[in-house]
Formats: structure tokens, C-alpha cells, sequence
């Protein structure tokens, strides 16, 4: 007997139908004699209407009130799953997040936890019940207001209780059969992973394979939470997500990443002096503004150009820093530029391959694909590129790289 | 300068543009000096998309996870709210059931609030800010579950938020200009009332003239808080539901309500003995459904028939109920009828004029209509016919009593 966290995603809950098939899913595990807490996110589509019924009242809604406004949509699913579990004749019972326990900084929109109260999920356990918490949502500590996890949220929510509550395994239920070497969509080639180890798994979510929120993976590597991805429309086995493992290093690499929703950000004619790094990106920081790479120019004249993206959503909120700071620090101006894209490849193997970026630039480069900016890290590389080249790039990572 | 809670039904925030309207008219009494509370209800169709959503899980759903369910609704509309009128630069403020400090017991899909915790509102007020509560929800004072007040709870929100932060006046904005002599969908020539006493209210509002939730009417004539029935969609004055005044006994019929939403149950061949009738009713109120009439037939050798009315959403509640009974009193069985519907005359001028009854079954009489049960108060004479004749019944009645 395992205990079982479920997390099912907005596709596995998206109608009445699929909410019965969860149902039933839930409900043979239950049968097995495992013990199962399920983590719900709002029912496909339902997140976009909301923000888009904010966004036609105002330009940058409230993030406070964004968060009651989002947090509704995984609470409705979590009752509807109690109740088809309770007509089947199972003992269900929902929690939001607060009731489950979830106790957050007040970072609106993108709240962090802070930590997890699981009594009462333990004791609901105890009972016999089957706990279905709504994801993506905590209570903030000092104010008791409603907080959200960012988008993705829910994955945070499964794997941060699945360490709480010292949970066997963390099963992440979604509309694909688990991780793969690239989009399938763009590379019909691409293959199904039967393992990823997390550190990869970290690169490959941060870069936009939107499988997982990224934080999950940080928390799961954390806590050492096993990680099953796999689909909630058939029993397949998906892709584990485990600590690394030795026998992984023969793979270079392992995946092809890419990332549409980016924007770059440049301050142009910054006077190149000490502290002037900071004194952009302090102000984006505390706007709370995740910023990827920053890329400063070599300096003429005194003069520097500071480059940096963020994800295409937040464009317009960096955008009201930037314009402060562009005044504050005696900048010349600023653009932006938003049809770009990141590819990335990922691979614990690259630790001990050199090389592997200069063949990642030449096979951009025979594509005659022109890369703007560069990072990397030990086990991946980024590229962002013009947005309109993406499947190219990806296609062409993948058969260099795959095959 | 006044205090005023202003209630917006689901009508009036049913779209973005409805909501850019309500915003308006707050930012306009908050402009006019006043300080203002808004207390929404949700977006017109929403209470009845999730109830759908429930039913088509099962048939009675469990009634705790209703409730999470049905208060999404308002929490959307206020957060809604809330965005829109800081767009336009006016410090609003989100409260859910429970930051508002709704305490309430836990029967749930029909809670009764037990005290609200109102300082979090007038801290808000006292920062300039407008509290934009959403309605229809508490939380329970044991569990720390959600609750619903029932179908047109947000009316009941307002009203006890108004008389708990002592306001002037509780302003009510839904669709009609106020309340009628009877629907003027079914009697063209109805006139607005500028003017009804609580007691009127209280009758029309519990005979299904659906303008005002009944608990919001007894909680305003306990408390004294004037009430000002209104459309959202005008400036023009509405109906003000105020204390008893003398010279209002002048009209003997203010108004015809009806309600369609009434199905019988029959309990036949009831062994008729003391204790029969607690024993049939106190199940049934422990159930928590409402019965309206009741009606025992005289008994022919020992056996007698016992119906009563409930609302036709609890039918299928009642029935469960119903069936053990019939098993533990020995009774013949029970019959069910949902084609049936409430008319009814109301005014205060009733207590002292003799005969209006006999009248009143003269008028359905001529017109051919058959009474099933009556029930009689001071102040109103409501009959049970078939629902066919419902609309012919009002205008007659409107006819024979306002003209």
C-alpha cells in the first residue's frame, strides 16, 4: 500500500466527461488499497477567461484581486471530482488551499509557500477519505488573503504536498504520454523519456517545455519526491523524474527545448559605471518581474547597451519599470522586441562533452539562422532567436543532436 | 454625507460592459461624498452553469461541496468589480464571505449567518477604500467551510452587511425599476409601488415575486434598515420597503404575487393518531427543506391524507425523506405533483376589511380555476392551483383587487 499524490491537470478535468474519467481513475487506485490525495487545476480554458474578462477592465489588473478572480477555477473543479467521487460511493472531501493548509508568502500571482500545514489532509486520510485539493492557490500569512502559484501552478501544489505528507510518489496527470526529446508536434521523430533526472527535468521546464512548473521540479529535487508525468487518457507508463544516476551520463543529449513566450528588453545608451547592473535590474526584481538572460554589450564611449528577456506576459509590466529607470539612471532610451524565441538543449552529459555548443551554433548556423543572444549553463544551452525560425531550429536540434 | 451598501444582482455584472456600468455608478456615489459598500452577486447564468455542471455528476450532489462550488461565482464578480473601479483610480477592495467576516452555521446550500465579524469593511472605509463584498457566502463557525445563504443570498449579505455597519440605507439595483402590483410579464397594466412596508414585502418576497430574498426582508425589518429596491440600468427611483406607516391600511391589495416554483407532496392513508403529523414533518425539517402548506384532509376510518408544498428544486430531496416515512408510520404510499402554482393578494389593509377572501375565490371562480389548498395570514391569501392557469389567475386577481 503506496500513498499516492494525483496532480490532473485543466485537459485531464476539461468536462463532465473527463472529470468522470478522473473519477474513475482515482477511484481503482483507491481500490488497490493505495492511499490518494488528488491536486486539481481549473477545467481547460476557464484560467484564460477569467484573465481575459480582467484584462478587458483594465491594462494591469490588480494582482490582489487577480488571485480571488483565478483561484476559482481549480476550487470548482476540486468540488465537482468530490462530488462524481461521492456518487460513485467513495468518501471524498475538497479542500481549497487554504483548508488544505497552504500558507504563502503575499507575492500576488506568484506566491511562494511558505509552508504546508497537512493535518488536515493526514487526519482526512485517517478517516478513509480521498482529499481533493484545489492547486495553484495558498492563503497569504500576514493578510489571509488569497494567494496564486503562478501558471503551473498545480504541479507545485502536488509535488510541495507530496513532501509534506512524505508521499511514495507524485503522479502528474496530463494530455501528453510524458516527457519527450522535443514537441512532438514540431518533431514527429521525437521519443517518449522513460527517465529524466531532475536536474535536467529543472532545465528542460525553465526553458519552456511546459510540462511541469518549474518550481515543482526544484521542490521535488529538494525533497526527493519521485516524480511520474503521464497521461490521464491511458494507463502508459509516462516519464519518471528521479535524482541522477550514473549509467545518464552516456546521453549528451537528451532533449530539445524551445520557449515562444519570450520578449527582450533592451536599455540602450546606459553610462557604464559601477552599480548600473543593479540599478536596473533591483527596480525589476522588486516588481517581482522573473527576468532569463541579461546580455551587456561591450562598452563605446562610455556608453553600453544592456539587454535582457522576460516572459512575453510580463513585457508590459517590465516595460513601466524600465521607464522609471531609464530616467533614474541618465539611459538614452529603451526597446523591445517580442517576435523572438529561446531553443535549448539539455543534457547532464554535456558536463564532461565540450564542444556541444559549437555544434548547437553551426547547425543553427547551416539553417541560416541568425542567434541574438547566448547563455548557458553546465548541462544546457539557450539560444534566442527570431521567433519565426523556432520549428526550424527545434527540427534541426533534434536531428543533429537525437536523431 | 451616507453610508450605503449597494447590492448589484447577477444581471447587473452579467457582462464586461454591465460591470464598466456598475463601476460608474459606485464611482459616482463615492464621488457624490457618500462611503459605499458594494456587494455583488454572480455574473447572470454562472450560479446556474455550475449547478448544471453538479447535476450532471449526480443527482444530489453533496451539499458541502455545493457550496464551494456555487461561491465561485461572487468571488469572480467582486474581483471583477474591484479591478475595473481601481482602473478607473479608485481604491476598491475585495472581501470574500470570509474576510468580511461572514460567520455562519453549517447547513449548507442554505446557511443562516450568525454574526458578522464587520471591522475588517470599516477599517476599509476608514482608508478611503470601497469594499466590494462578495455575496451569498460565509464560512462556518465549526468546520471553516464555505457556506451559500441559498438562492438570492447576496440580497441577505447586504441587507445584515447594512445593518451591521449601521448603514443609511441598503440599495438593491437588479433589472426591473422595482417592486410591481404584480409581474408586469403577465399584467401589462401592474404599476410600480413607490412604497411597501416590510410585512408586505415580507409576504410577496416568500409568494415567489422574486425580487428580494425573504431572510434579507426579516433581517431589514429587525434591524430598520430602508431598503431601496432599484434598476441598475436607470436613475430613476425605485421602490422603498420601509416601516409600517398608518396611512398605508388605505390600500387593501398592494400587490398579486405567484410562484411557480411549488410541487405537492400527498402523504395517502396516514393511520390518523396523535404524534402522526411530527412524525411526517420532523424528518422533513430535519432535512432542512422548507414546507410551505399544509394540509390534512379529515379522516374516513382512521385513515386521512396529509400534502404539503415545497419548493420544486427540493422535490426529489423531499421524496427520499418521504419514503422512510411512509415505511415507519405505516402509511398507504405518497403521490407527488409538480403542475402546480401559487397565487396570492397581499396588503396590510387586509387585517381590518373582512371578505377579501371570499372574493378572492369568487374572482379564480368565475374564471373556472379550481383551488387545491389556501392559506391564509393576516395580511395575504395565498391559493394552489394548477399551473396552467397561473397568468389568467394574476390578472384576474389584478383585475378584481388594483385595476
Amino acid at each position: 500500500m503506496a500513498l499516492i499524490v494525483q496532480k490532473y491537470g485543466g485537459t485531464s478535468v476539461g468536462d463532465i466527461d473527463r472529470i468522470k474519467n478522473v473519477a474513475r481513475r482515482v477511484a481503482r487506485t483507491k481500490d488497490a488499497g493505495h492511499d490518494v490525495v488528488v491536486v486539481v487545476s481549473a477545467m481547460a480554458g476557464e484560467t484564460d477567461r477569467l484573465i481575459n474578462l480582467a484584462k478587458s477592465l483594465a491594462d494591469l489588473p490588480d494582482e490582489r484581486e487577480m488571485d480571488l478572480l483565478m483561484s476559482s477555477g481549480e476550487r470548482v473543479s476540486a468540488a465537482l471530482l468530490a462530488i462524481a467521487l461521492k456518487a460513485m460511493g467513495y468518501k471524498a472531501r475538497s479542500f481549497t488551499g487554504r483548508q488544505a493548509g497552504f500558507i504563502t508568502d503575499d507575492a500576488h500571482t506568484k506566491a511562494r509557500i511558505k509552508r504546508i500545514e497537512a493535518e488536515p489532509i493526514l487526519e482526512s486520510l485517517k478517516r478513509g477519505e480521498i482529499p481533493i485539493v484545489a492547486g495553484f492557490q495558498g492563503i497569504a500569512e500576514e493578510t489571509g488573503d488569497v494567494t496564486t502559484l503562478g501558471r503551473g501552478g498545480s504541479d507545485t501544489t502536488a509535488v510541495a504536498l507530496a513532501a509534506a505528507i512524505k508521499a511514495d510518489v507524485c503522479e502528474i496527470y496530463t494530455d501528453v504520454p510524458g516527457v519527450f526529446t522535443a514537441d512532438p508536434r514540431i518533431v514527429p521523430e521525437a521519443k517518449k523519456l522513460d527517465k529524466v533526472c531532475f536536474e535536467e527535468m529543472l532545465e528542460m521546464a525553465s526553458l519552456g517545455a511546459k510540462v511541469l512548473q518549474v518550481r515543482s521540479v526544484e521542490i521535488g529535487m529538494k525533497y526527493n519526491v519521485p516524480i511520474h508525468v503521464r497521461s490521464s487518457l491511458s494507463d502508459e507508463e509516462g516519464t519518471m523524474i528521479v535524482p541522477f544516476e550514473k549509467d545518464m551520463e552516456e546521453v549528451l543529449v537528451s532533449a530539445v527545448a524551445h520557449d515562444k513566450n519570450q520578449a527582450r528588453v533592451t536599455v540602450v545608451g546606459v553610462p557604464d559605471r559601477p552599480g548600473i547592473a543593479a540599478a536596473i535590474f533591483k527596480p525589476v526584481a522588486e516588481a517581482n518581474i522573473n527576468v532569463d538572460m541579461i546580455v551587456q554589450n561591450v562598452s563605446h564611449e562610455g556608453l553600453t547597451d544592456v539587454s535582457f528577456t522576460v516572459a512575453k506576459t510580463e513585457l508590459l509590466k517590465a516595460v513601466k519599470v524600465i521607464e522609471d529607470v531609464v530616467k533614474k539612471i541618465g539611459a538614452k532610451g529603451y526597446t523591445t522586441e517580442e517576435k523572438i524565441a529561446k531553443v535549448s538543449i539539455v543534457g547532464v552529459g554535456m558536463r564532461s562533452h565540450p564542444g556541444v555548443a559549437a555544434k548547437m551554433f553551426e547547425t543553427l548556423a547551416k539553417e541560416g539562422i541568425n542567434i541574438l543572444m547566448i547563455s548557458t549553463s553546465e548541462i544546457k544551452i539557450s539560444c534566442v532567436i527570431e521567433e519565426k525560425y523556432t520549428e526550424l531550429a527545434v527540427r534541426a536540434l533534434h536531428e543533429a543532436f537525437i536523431g
